[in-house]
């Protein structure tokens, strides 16, 4: 799995206990995902987020610590794409959350799943 | 199930395929479940998401949508709260995302889970 | 007088006096004031805040807090309609602010002031 | 009246009719005001906004406009003071929202009214 | 040189080292600057950034301060502007940065520099 | 160089001629390039941004664009380092700026440069 995007954790993106807001963490996730999603498939797709298997949130981040986020494929179908995506903190490696399975599927202009026309062994 | 809060879709949450951004769904709901666990085991306790079951993106949301959260008790343990909580459309009532379990712990000082002292019939 | 929306002070809601930043404070309830008026008079109305009565600031909120927002009807005019809305501690139930008199104006495609159709008792 | 801070309208500042979000001007013309009365009373006095006047919403703004802020004493008391606040379009000078009255009041340890200390002829 | 925008630093513009975060003194300067463009050659000019001269952070700000941003042309070419910009605070009047020069170059309809139509003494 | 942080470009980024705001862009490549230094240096550096080199705006980015971010060592001295850092397309590799000199100062306890301990061969 390739690591990119990283975050330093800013005073705004923490919650009332003084610990990284889960929302905000969930935000960039969703986000580093839909970038990888268009990646592989194409960024002029239109894909939205249709699922995302459970979340364990194993450890936290606070104000200053730098967090990465890991993206790979998981399984590529007709109409959606599947990935595993982690975020950690960068320099310890301890694990925040690791997602199973995000799911993206591609939409026609009838607003219904079109088959995105990309083809991948893993298929 | 008690639906409180309450968003109007502004530019702002939008991606850039024009209709609601998942993370920022997400980061409200998480908030909002948040102020749910307060509710029932006090503002005091320090709470913390720990568990977000898998979450199906059933129908989306744009710009000017109105959408309202629901959150309702699902379980109560010693140092835990488990809520169902949905999101949809405050005029047509459609479903937008409904998650069956958010779980959230209660923290002591030693930063281990501690018992809430709560207790609920749904024990 | 229902209330809906909360909100739980984040560190990116503080002011640098370390409490709630009243243009904050604003900034949500006039956000729920227009929800609440769309939900009255049809959300595909083009509603703009137009007059907002005098504002006591009669305690404030500090971080972590959970604000709650309550609106209700005033009165309706033909192309108006005028909210009452409170802010409050949602545990203490203390007043934050409470502002008498909020008045939104339906427009027309003109940019003028147009009947919205809707009709009460309270006329 | 002398006009300081200015701001560019932002997709971010709209609210989902495509004009500037009433709750986003108040939060400027609120700063803007605090910022004037430390001005005038000292950076480090605890100042908290403790009354607005009636506000009309003359006119509004839309993307891309330019909106200028100004703001002068109206009086000032023992341990408050009072400013009366406008933002007006920059370029054709028509007015957005002109407040009569913003009262800030200084804070003392205790987090009561406090004498601030200045003396001014329009006492 | 005039100095107009204000801003009073917030929790949400500090870094992690509870300072006054770069970026958002970059991104309060820039949109300054554009404004002052604009204020100089017509709102309706479609200026973008092009070029930002050498940056000297020579002191920093921190929660609480009040900065001011000063703005003057510099040079008026033919399609192009060149300004001199200073952030200071407006307290102690301590230079935080200080930009010889920031270009914004008027685009045409076809995305390419094209003479603004304003003449000055300075070119 | 290794480019690692992305971004997908949002309604919320742009500026009201609807291309990406130049200011989020410094603000995006400051953060990048501070975790960039932090990950040479150590995390608890108390580092800061001393100095930016000019900075061509070579293209620009619009909604729904991804872009990504690059930084590499230039020179690591005694109590500083220097960066260069790249911001492209991702997809078409279009390069929109390129620093060729981000400088950050590591601060003592006293506020004042303080050597990181840290030796490279480019010293």
């Amino acid at each position: 799995m390739q690591f990119y995007s990283r975050k330093w954790i800013m005073p705004e993106d923490l919650n009332p206990n003084g610990s990284l807001f889960g929302g905000k963490l969930l935000s960039w996730i969703d986000a580093e995902s839909a970038i990888f999603a268009m990646c592989q498939l194409g960024k002029d797709r239109h894909l939205v987020t249709k699922f995302i298997s459970e979340i364990n949130f194993v450890s936290s981040g606070k104000q200053g610590d730098i967090i990465e986020m890991g993206v790979e494929v998981r399984k590529i179908g007709n109409t959606s794409i599947s990935l595993h995506a982690v975020v950690r903190n960068m320099m310890t490696k301890e694990v925040i959350i690791d997602i199973s399975d995000i799911v993206f599927v591609n939409l026609g202009a009838d607003g219904k799943p079109q088959a995105h026309g990309y083809s991948a062994e893993s298929d």
